[in-house]
């Protein structure tokens, strides 16, 4: 039976990723697959239990496992500790590196019930349908870095492979393959020499997908173009940083983070988390918004065990549920009918069941 | 008497930089300073007429000149070029880095007769007033760039010595003092290390400026925030790739980058120009858009001249004109005047006696 590792991880994350697996299991029980759920600690709770973000059964656990579900990690009590031993470095970035993950997606769809909370005009985002495929393992964040003297100066190396490029445009293109046959590569080509690099092996992938439409942008133009006209994107693939700034941009698009899924993969395996923080303010009140980690699970089935189908039948529920009128105090206007985490994924269990 | 050199350059450059120096010399038609005005080429023009996008004699002029005023370069008839030898990078990049501009400052201020043009609801964008401040010689722009075999990469350097930060955000926190009061300072300290030296400068340069209050913000979550809620911002400073970003993304709250104006700063010698193109398209026509060019004529007097008021009388002449409902055909809606690029820099000339 396929393993999944479930880390729960700190604030609201201990109470999303239940409703995630509950959707999981309701949405699989007439399925041939079943998936067996294990949890395991990471990020504060695993610093306050074992002493550490990343105990080292939580990673045998994670590198054994089929897929990992993750709720978030972090929240004040652990911001004072060493950078590298907190929830987010020592956890959450520890374990993206240690699994390979070297492509991280991030769905953008407008729903239109949501067109109301963005801060672009509804005309503008009604039918945004994108993805933003972000390399995740070069680039700046792992290039060689330190200080000079003389004179006092630091420095940042933003270095590219021809392997880290090819593997991660190529899954752009499967993926345009997949939606609607459209790929953009942004880069900043009149700049910089790894921008050429990237877009060399670009144009050289191209040659294996004729069906897919490449289209080149530079980085600063992508970001107005997010803004200006969304919808002519399909597939934007690009490189560690820019699609660091890319992904969340595009996010914003939905006028909030919260109901942003994301996978990172490596191959089939895969760990998938919402876009959102922790949230320890609202941390244990039955408030927080389940949506964007019962979405997880949808790319979860998606990408690391070829469940289209029952992907699908998750996003058409929450979907459903929304249009039904029923939201979390993030996302409730006047009117709305405010459900709480724990009856949020009840209603998108019962949404499952109406199909 | 102060010397300003004029490089209409390629396109609608020709057009309109005319329409600058005409309402420069109607707003110190009374005042005691007079400005020279002497034109030079640069660009594809000059490629036509002297052999190479920035000449000799234009870089002599610009490196003696008080100011430089540009139209712009490029146009499909240089493209084919090898990259050094095109009006971009032999000629605006060139004397850009010729004259040791290190600071690029946009203002991004929306006029209320404009807020339709932005594809952001008018709410959030309405009373937007924020100026990015860019470093403009240092980063991932200049550092060490090149290829690599074993294995076959490419890399570029992010690098920023000790007085190039202190320059640049000494300026953002002079600049914040005479606006609002508030420098937002954009980097990524939790991933890169020139970043984390980038906010410890920031924190040092801080002490001389008690009055004005500084806050750090990550860049992905700075280009979240600028579509989110961008009137949170008065001064933004930041590094020069960042800021190539966050300044379009900045400018694309107007709808266009047709109404933005920039100035490119070493201490008081400063190139001015308007953000947007050569629009090859439309040149010739007399239906460019002046107005970007002429409010970066404001610009220079504010920052090479020390004229405030005068660079105030020509903002207003701006809205003003904008008030009464005229528009060049890029702003234009149905029941606007529309005005010919001259005519439309005789209208802010005629705004300006109107005070
Ligand atoms: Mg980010
Ligand atoms: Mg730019």
């Amino acid at each position: 039976m396929p393993n999944v590792v479930v880390l729960p991880g700190d604030g609201i994350g201990q109470e999303i990723t239940p409703e995630a697996i509950k959707v999981l299991k309701a949405v699989l029980k007439d399925s041939s697959l079943k998936l067996e759920f294990e949890n395991y600690l990471i990020g504060g709770a695993a610093i306050d239990e074992a002493g550490k973000a990343l105990p080292d059964d939580t990673l045998e656990a994670a590198l054994a496992a089929d897929a990992v579900l993750l709720g978030s990690v972090g929240g004040p009590k652990w911001d004072t500790l060493p950078a590298q031993q907190r929830p987010e470095l020592g956890g959450l970035l520890a374990i993206r590196k240690a699994l390979s993950l070297f492509a991280n997606i991030r769905p953008v769809k407008m729903l239109p019930m949501l067109v109301e909370a963005s801060t672009l005009r509804p005309e503008v985002v009604k039918n945004v349908d994108l993805v933003v495929l972000r390399e995740l393992t070069g680039g700046l964040y792992f290039g060689e870095k330190g200080r000079k003297t003389n004179p006092p100066s630091a420095y940042d190396t933003l270095i590219y492979s021809d392997e880290e490029i090819r593997r991660i445009v190529d899954l752009g293109f499967q993926m345009a393959r997949q939606r609607c046959g459209k790929l953009c590569s942004v880069d900043k080509a009149n700049v910089l020499e790894s921008s050429r690099f990237w877009r060399e092996i670009t144009l050289d992938v191209a040659k294996k997908y004729p069906e897919v439409e490449l289209t080149h942008m530079y980085v600063d133009n992508a970001a107005m173009q997010l803004v200006r006209y969304p919808t002519q994107f399909d597939v934007i693939v690009t490189e560690n940083m820019f699609g660091d700034i890319l992904t969340d941009l595009a996010s914003m698009l939905m006028g909030s983070i919260g109901m942003i899924s994301s996978a990172s993969l490596n191959g089939k395996k895969g760990l998938y988390e919402p876009a959102h923080g922790s949230a320890p303010d609202i941390a244990g009140k039955n408030i927080a918004n389940p949506l964007a980690t019962i979405l997880s699970g949808a790319l979860m089935l998606r990408y690391s065990f070829d469940l289209e189908d029952e992907a699908k039948l998750i996003e058409r529920a929450v979907e459903s549920v929304l249009e039904q009128g029923y939201r979390t105090t993030d996302l409730a206007k006047p009117g709305d009918k405010v459900l709480g985490t724990r009856e949020m994924g009840d209603a998108v269990v019962a949404a499952l069941g109406k199909k």
